[in-house]
């Protein structure tokens, strides 16, 4: 059979094919996705579900005029398929090659870069006001048609308190705009919260959208006659109506419903998608799509499809571990115990800081029942898995709340508990007036793990977790911590529990480093590690989290273990000066190193308090993502595009090294 | 008659009085809130709106064990006069007495320090999984009781995002939480959005919030027969159930809905108060009052009353200016118009950052019609009334709904609109995370107004706008301005609407600042204004805002014009180094003065911007706010406590000249 997606250079290339061909390219479709996340992670199963509706939009709508928002933006890979983007489309998450969210700057198509959850209804009813408005200005300019504004959400985002904002807005602005409701009941994980309970109420009621159009014409035939039994008999009606039409909740506010609607049948997509293009109201169309439609795995776990690691390794860790069973069934006694341990060494070799965390988290929970968890909908990618089957009364997942979450968390530690919030740094943004007033300025215990902190591969701009040091620095009472082993993280997670403070633990999406051959100091509050203690005049280095075994290993290359200083800084806030200041006065220039904006974060808490003590401050530099956005690549390109690698550190180290030679040692302290 | 007010020490003494009795203390609670308006400016309305509600529930329920947690908070001036802070009660918003908003220091009844909209019910929630926890934790400690919890929430904080995350939660966790809903139709300005026209229409639902219970009993009673009528009956049934009891919108989330209840009826609300308490489920009671009950003027205009300026302040003004009509009805001719504009001038008196703002705004939408306004509920902090009015079309007033505010920007400017986002400093922090994704990242022209930025006087740490510097700063593309005086306002205005940059433009809640005397320069992007430039060797100050006034007056009274620099910085983002690097360069010692968190604020992008340039420091000494929390009291209370009035920063540049003086002139140029 002809291939047709090659051919497909714009949605206009779309309008021209059958139905049928149309069935054929969904196919061609979905075996692009499996073709890609054989080689990478990426979105998946979320991709697979949209593969129809996405086909029905771009042949029912002109979105080179119209408007089109992916909320999130990760199931947009079938849309830049069909934009020109097909030929790229294997590029997707690697470095120069596509984004696996929408970027303006790869096609006109993809309106916003986009990745956190929520914002589409508001960002489509801004456009339609904008639009509206525009088009009112320029009305000498000639008959432009309206521009139709479409959202396309999913359920797990429609639990975000600002769809709810621009749902209250939507609804009394009257503005024509059209929301998708994508509805496959499930947010990463399972889909929490009495909405999503209420969406699957919906599905429940009458199967066929097209029999509600007579259903309506019927209600509103019924007359209303005379008083006093006029008012019951209106309610009545309106209650019936909306009641067998479904979605009053919509209703209520103002907002038309519609569906629910078969989001695998195009014909069906279409044939909706073409009615509420000719309403003159906001509209909700409610599509009901599987996780992961086309590929039967997919469909059964979509939560372990969502971004799933690439396939191909997948498949040959299959094969090895089918070939360790062959070999232990052969095997008994001695042998069989030292092959299972060894395999079992093999399960724990993961030492992510997620998996740290999560094991650490785990203990503590069961050491102390008053040590409970939140997350929101990132049950998975925070691999609390375990935990939220076993210790059920005490893991709460709110769902994409992270407002919520984090407010969650002030009330239960002001009743006694000790909440653990477990968001990624990105997504902590979300609540960042919550840490404010519900945790720093309550001073309750609340331990918030900022996970992907830093750079964080091929997410890419929004997912970074770049502002965390400098967003929650300002706020009293803070204390702030980023581990750079697994040992440290399962402290600081023990030392935040039982501190009674409000403690951030910052780490990035890695493994933990491990910082060798050198004896080690516990944590402890507020403590630094003098890993290196160097010596007077000579170069001192403050790192922390995985850049300390990384401006180890580079002090360490340089074979300079005797004359550069190394402190493990360990807690940002607070600075350790009782421990830092005497090696700052007496080193010969300063480096700091931060995975995080320089703006505001690690390294201008360490000039803040050097400027404050008055201490005249040595040749000093701050390594740190820089005033831009890093796009994506790997964590590692990402590590280099911001000089922050360990050959990155070197080399800075000996410019440093250098420049102080030539300006005479420690030429800033002649005063002392 | 005896005061009943003074005798009431806890909410225990409240239980002996009769319901006579309650309505006395009523009427007594609500002269101390006039007497409180009388001498200085207070939340007024909403506080006269919820006394019955307050004694209810204090009657009710036990708050000594009980949890009780009013939304936002402004609404607890009767709550802390029945909880014993009667005999403080004049001092509330005054430097050492009662703060304005719930604050846990000043007593048990009161559990959080609130002021941000929306909480209550995540926070309520966050308590009730926390208590019953440690209920089971501790159930070997004996029989305690089930902690009831509750929260008051106006409808106005009701938009808010947080308050469908948390109710999305309550209604799936299925925990015994009331929600209160004080309904008085207002949000601070007219309520707008779908939810409250919904909230509305219950108000016109079947009046007797008692006879519903037999209509229920009736429906429940009502046999389903055979299939297949069965299951539309069943539907019939459910629908015309909910539409005749109202509440369906929060029954489908799976929280019980109870009312609507008269607030101002003390034995109706008791009695449906004991009723929700003895519910095993989630409720939301909503309770219709009216802002300003029970003081005509407040009840007329409730957004005038929200938080009037002293109403004896008021009285006298009102004296005068029936004064100046007679006078001007004595007259004629010349001396009319001269006497006229006279009144006129004192009229525009006002300059306010928010009113020269205002007025610029305005004049902006009526020269470009692609100028757009967005306020969250702040229409009438913001000073915007008169825009509304006249732009209708061009003004949005989302409600207390800051996230989608910026959003909604953001999807404005995409479409070639110049939206002007019009929020306080302090609650820019709930779109912390939109400023980010929706503007910063996209780079669009969305213009940030951020008002109240600094010390904010008698609202306190809540409402200080402290860290918008410091969370701003990191986000790329963002320009930074600060203005001081109306002048720099109304260009920074015109600059942001027409550069077509994300631009934020912060100020404080005060009266511009002049700065005389000075030839001035044209505000220009990123172009500081050097208004001393100092000597070489001599010290140097960096202002920022109303502190660059302050700075100019410390420098006259110390008659130091000659010898120390002055630099109206302007921009904090970006940097303008090209003017300030040279003059650091020669200058002897530098001060940096700016209104708001000295963590990762401006100071510490001077530090940044000179560490980063290899420039070596002088004595260097930054004044902001340090890391903890200034109370409520004036403004300039605040700011003498930040050492930052004018007394202050005199002291401080003395202290550094004379240190200066010690070490001998520019020691740290030696090198130069």
């Amino acid at each position: 059979m002809v291939r047709r997606l090659p051919e497909i250079h714009s949605p206009a290339d779309l309008k021209k094919l059958s139905p049928r061909e149309l069935t054929q390219l969904a196919e061609e479709i979905r075996e692009e996705l499996r073709n890609v996340v054989e080689t990478r992670s990426a979105h998946f199963a979320s991709n697979l579900g949209v593969v129809e509706l996405t086909l029905a939009l771009h042949t029912v709508f002109d979105f080179s005029y119209d408007r089109l928002i992916w909320d999130v933006g990760h199931q947009c890979y079938p849309h830049k398929m069909v934009t020109g983007r097909y030929d790229r489309f294997s590029s997707i998450r690697t470095l120069g090659g596509l984004m696996g969210y929408p970027n303006p700057a790869e096609s006109p198509y993809d309106l916003f870069m986009t990745g956190h959850a929520g914002c589409s209804i508001s960002s489509a009813l801004g456009l339609k006001c904008g639009d509206d408005l525009i088009r009112e200005i320029e009305k000498a300019k000639a008959g432009r048609p309206e521009r139709h504004v479409v959202a396309v959400i999913g359920d797990g985002s429609f639990a975000n308190g600002v769809v709810f904002e621009g749902l209250n807005h939507l609804g009394a602005s009257k503005k024509n705009v059209t929301v998708i409701l994508n509805d496959n009941q499930m947010a990463i994980c399972p889909r929490v919260g009495s909405m999503g309970q209420y969406l699957d109420t919906l599905r429940m009621s009458p199967r066929y959208t097209e029999i509600k159009a007579d259903i309506k014409r019927v209600f509103e035939s019924i007359p209303i006659l005379g008083h006093p039994m006029r008012q019951f008999l209106h309610y009545t009606k309106n209650a019936v109506k909306a009641q067998v039409l479904g979605g009053m909740l919509f209703e209520e506010l103002g907002i038309r419903y519609i569906g629910p609607v078969d989001g695998h049948n195009i014909r069906q997509l279409q044939k909706f998608l073409r009615m509420v293009r000719n309403y003159d109201c906001p509209v909700l169309l409610h599509v009901f799509t599987k996780k992961g439609h086309g590929y039967q795995p997919a469909e059964d776990d979509p939560a372990k499809f969502h971004a799933p690691p690439p396939l191909r390794r997948s498949r040959a860790e299959l094969r090895r571990q089918e070939k360790l069973q062959a070999k232990l069934s052969r095997m008994a006694g001695e042998d069989l115990e030292k092959e299972k341990e060894k395999a079992a060494a093999e399960v724990r070799s993961d030492h992510s800081f997620t998996v740290v965390a999560s094991h650490k988290i785990q203990q503590l929970m069961e050491r102390d029942a008053r040590v409970v968890v939140i997350t929101a909908a990132m049950c998975q990618g925070n691999k609390l898995e375990q935990i939220r089957s076993r210790f059920p009364d005490r893991f709460f997942d709110v769902g994409i709340c992270e407002s919520h979450a984090v407010t969650l968390a002030g009330g239960m530690a002001k009743s006694g508990l000790k909440p653990i919030v477990d968001i990624y740094s990105t997504f902590m943004q979300r609540a960042y007036d919550h840490l404010f007033q519900e945790v720093s300025l309550q001073n309750l215990p609340v331990t918030l793990l900022m996970d992907r902190a830093g750079l964080v591969g091929a997410d890419g701009p929004t997912h970074h977790g770049m502002y965390d040091l400098a967003y929650l620095r300002p706020l009293p009472n803070m204390v702030m911590s980023v581990p750079g082993d697994a040992a440290e993280t399962e402290q600081m997670l023990e030392l935040a529990v039982t501190c009674g403070l409000p403690f951030a633990i910052r780490y990035p999406k890695t493994q933990t480093a491990e910082i060798t051959g050198l004896p080690r100091q516990a944590v402890a509050l507020g403590k630094s590690e003098v890993l290196l203690p160097g010596i007077p005049g000579g170069g001192l280095v403050l790192a922390c989290g995985t850049q300390v075994a990384d401006a180890l290993d580079a002090i360490r290359g340089l074979r300079a273990e005797k004359e550069i200083g190394l402190v493990n800084v360990r807690f940002v806030k607070p600075l350790d000066t009782a421990t830092l200041f005497p090696l700052v006065r007496r080193c010969g220039w300063l480096l700091t190193i931060e995975e995080g904006a320089k703006i505001g974060g690690f390294g201008s808490a360490v000039l803040e308090a050097l400027t404050d003590a008055d201490i005249s401050l040595p040749k000093f530099r701050r390594l740190g993502v820089g005033d831009r956005f890093i796009p994506h690549a790997t964590r590692q390109e990402q590590l280099e595009m911001a000089g922050l690698d360990t050959a990155s550190i070197m080399r800075v180290i000996e410019e440093m090294q250098k420049s102080m030679e030539q300006s005479g040692y420690a030429s800033h302290h002649t005063g002392i």
